[in-house]
């Protein structure tokens, strides 16, 4: 007789109790979060943060493994740190058709679990991640440029928010009817027709994250597990930039897949060569039936048109805009904008980018302010926190991307330099590479400057004729390009209405008067929608029903009673 | 002092009740229907049959007006009935930028009416209908052929019960979250960050149906209802041969949206000229941002890849197939297929057309039948239907598109005639073209014959080496072409689940075993899924989470409280 195997771990019950209370929030979208977002001892425990760090260390200059995925025995190493440093770390390659073959070997015992103990597994894998967190949040810290708290928060604790939040809505999305049902209808003469019928959740096939270096796991963290809790098998194929952080996460994905007995190449890394175009050959698979990318307009729209066998979902490129008409708190205005202009050195998909400044001024509490007091009043406010080296680099972190680099510069001369950017030193580490931000007055005619992305710690502040004019600005070219956040700041309701019809016109979420501690460039995982879908900066929002609606298909049978 | 305006109609409050056992209907997916089926004077009163055909009697050889929807002053009438009566109506023609923009005027004050005021009036738009269905019921039946009753319940009844399903579903959709929501999050030191959220649903825009000839409101209703009530203006663009039903609808429609105070042009004909192509200038407009189209699959492809601005619903060709592997009722299984197969002649998009039989015959409740017993019993059960001529047709209906009739001669080649097609003549319309089923017997070597679609009353009766190489053809076939249905009869339980693992692989809705009154042909709203979308004959189903998800956006505003 042969041993009957272990009994597979039952990560559905474990994690009842959480999947009801993500449930309750995506309903309710108040404020709600399952992972503590401070990286605090008191939080975390005296040694986390040591542990973390040491484990982290540890992957250093090592080959990754990745036991039991297919592997070509090549190892690939394409990380450069922006903070200098060395990671070297080495990652198993293999090529497309070992991926989408393995990927698929364990689909069909995916599928057939269920919705309720895929959604468990899948709980389970953020809990394992949340146990690592530390670790991840160096990982992401030194792939990324980010410092660390942003990490640890963005990185780590609110992308595993957002990662449950896509479960809740893949299980409520897969539940939302009966998996059976009995159907008696009258026959007439008092007879009934009786039937039963199933509704099986199907996946589409094998799904695709392409991850980006910025936001290695808050970008791919709601695509990979709404495909994988609705059944799909995932390729996880990192920026080349950023690998460890999904690495991680793909390895522990892999663990908890195992133990729960299921094929643990449902989630595989596909790390690439430098120059390979993984993604590409990947993304056109027939067999690849769902793709989430995040990145360039130019490659996000290169998907959308090309890997038509597949459920496309971009976040892409856009004109983030302020319109500034009038103020109630001159200050708190020009520290708010301030700071979420710093913050990562405005490498943030959500970072505004122009600044429309009526060229007459604005009223405030204190009387009018002259378009050059406003602009002074942020850049004052940018200039204060970014005073400090020490200090600010634990605002701006580091830059990994050289492009960025050659933008500021070519950002000096379209325009009249009212804050010029920085290099600053980092004391920890001398080969980062630190900028602060460039603020470059424009005028409303200068169209071809504003109307296209410049990525990186660069705002335009725009002088225009009015505020009406300032919204027709806003209406044009976050229609035409996007945008993924806007904000208004004024003391008229009527303003307040006018910029908001207009960013309902053109698809774009909007923040009000923002001048305390929430910043436009923020967006609150089971409250905040990101994205919208609804401009070309991105064709879904992360997270809603449509996100993960087309994930899979029902299919039902039916017989008779 | 200007006069007030009349108070606008409240039809959320008057449909409440309804809205709110459909939402249950949808969750439960068991028996459920609003709209009796039934013609019967006993349900709709004495008079309803007759006061419906005479106003249907009363449309003929007249123009079709719809007051206030933009017009060019020229007028259309391409219908012909398969009975070969005279339709003659005339419809009001306009060009697709007046279209356009008559639809879009009124999309902001439909936008703000919000989800439940929206969904008020779609419902009392199913309800004004309703009351008319004997005179839809007519124009269906003269426009596609089909017999009346057949028409009073598939192009009525059902139809409506379709609509008020999708509508259900986007109603679900738009409220699934909260429409505002406060947001404290502790901000540490017992402060509190607090916000006030508001979640607003836009539609997409400009959405566009385009209808097909054989089901004009069953297949339409779905996409129609489930676009206006997210938030988009309609354009309907019927089939040029089966324009009245939706002609009839789009009137309804306008008068409810005009009662309730809103545009009518919200929802508005596109009646096109003889090959004018209205369909394909409309659906590559840039304001077109849904298309919702039922037809052939070429055209489905067309729009797939060049519609790219919108979001493109269809539902095309496929190959519904049918195992048959034993049976412990073999005159009912003969009974139940020779039914499906005779209704409307094959005409539906669910009709079976491959029959894959063992070549050495299959058991039965009455021992062991030869392959040609089975032919033999199927042909016999469609010979019995079809025998009396005036009772066949009121089965049958009639043929609108002579490419049928060309391929009924066609098929007639391709193997050995099991049953040959007849000429049927109906007593009250010597002019309709009617056409009894024809069965030809195939091998499972005639893959280039029955791996394509012959739509109308074709059947072919594939003789496979077994129930395996059935499962495998059937796998082969439908995983390439697609299809909307499939059937198995067997006693084995075994080879149910394998017939359903295959069917759940190509993602096609199964029957097993129908000897009854139920048929593989139909499909039960708030029951049954309608296609897929996880094969080629449909990108989607009717109706689904999926179906309505993408079909608005949520763009979100927030300040501070």
């Amino acid at each position: 007789m042969t041993q009957p195997p272990a009994p597979a771990a039952d990560f559905s019950t474990a994690h009842a109790d959480t999947l009801q209370r993500a449930l309750t929030a995506i309903t309710e979208r108040s404020y709600w979060s399952q992972y503590p977002e401070s990286p605090s001892p008191r939080v975390y425990g005296e040694s986390a943060a040591a542990d973390g760090q040491a484990a982290y260390e540890a992957l250093r200059g090592a080959r990754f493994a990745l036991d039991g995925q297919p592997a070509d025995g090549t190892w690939v190493a394409t990380e450069r740190s922006p903070f200098g440093v060395d990671l070297g770390v080495e990652y198993p390659h293999a090529g497309a058709d070992a991926l989408v073959a393995a990927a698929r070997a364990g689909m069909t015992a995916w599928r057939d679990a269920g919705p309720r103990a895929r959604v468990g597994v899948c709980l389970e894998i953020l809990d394992r991640i949340h146990r690592h967190v530390f670790t991840l949040a160096n990982a992401v810290q030194f792939t990324t440029g980010q410092a660390f708290v942003m990490a640890f928060q963005a990185g780590g604790a609110h992308a595993l928010d957002r990662a449950l939040e896509a479960v809740a809505y893949s299980y409520a999305e897969m539940t939302r009817h009966a998996a059976t049902a009995d159907w008696d209808k009258p026959a007439g003469k008092g007879a009934t027709l009786s039937m039963t019928k199933t509704f099986h959740v199907v996946p589409r096939g094998v799904a695709l994250v392409v991850g980006c270096r910025t936001f290695p796991t808050w970008n791919s963290y709601p695509g990979l597990f709404a495909s994988l809790a609705t059944g799909n098998p995932v390729l996880v194929k990192p920026h080349p930039g950023a690998v460890l952080p999904l690495a991680l996460t793909v390895r522990y994905a892999r663990e908890v897949l195992a133990e729960a007995g299921f094929d643990p190449n449902l989630v595989q890394l596909a790390a690439e060569a430098p120059g390979e175009g993984l993604a590409t050959t990947l993304a056109t698979r027939p067999e690849v039936r769902i793709v989430d990318f995040t990145g360039s307009s130019e490659y996000g729209d290169w998907l959308e048109e090309h890997a038509r066998q597949a459920a496309v979902y971009t976040e892409k490129a856009g004109l983030n805009t302020v319109v500034v008409d009038s103020t109630d708190d001159f200050a708190g205005m020009c520290r708010n904008i301030a700071f979420s202009l710093t913050l990562y050195s405005g490498q943030m998909c959500t970072t505004s980018q122009n600044l429309l400044i009526p060229a007459a001024g604005i009223e405030t509490e204190a009387g009018h302010r002259s378009f050059d007091e406003v602009a002074g009043g942020i850049a004052g406010a940018v200039a204060k926190l970014t005073a400090d080296d020490a200090r600010a680099v634990e605002l701006t972190g580091a830059i990994g991307d050289e492009r960025v680099l050659d933008r500021i510069d070519a950002a000096r001369k379209v325009g009249a330099v009212v804050l010029d950017s920085r290099t600053l030193t980092h004391p920890a580490y001398p080969d980062a590479v630190v900028r602060s931000p460039l603020l470059v007055r424009l005028g409303a005619g200068d169209a071809e400057v504003y109307g296209s992305e410049w990525f990186g710690p660069i705002t335009f502040l725009v002088a225009v004729d009015s505020t009406d004019a300032a919204i027709d600005v806003f209406r044009r070219t976050v229609g035409e390009r996007g945008g993924l956040t806007a904000g208004v700041y004024s003391t008229s309701e009527a303003v307040l209405a006018a910029v908001e019809e207009a960013a309902l016109e053109v698809g774009v979420h909007l923040s009000a008067n923002l001048t305390g501690g929430v910043f436009v460039n923020q967006s609150a995982a089971f409250s905040d929608f990101h994205g919208s879908g609804a401009n070309p900066a991105a064709n879904a929002a992360l997270t809603d029903g449509a996100y993960v609606a087309s994930r899979f298909r029902i299919v039902q049978s039916r017989r008779h009673r």
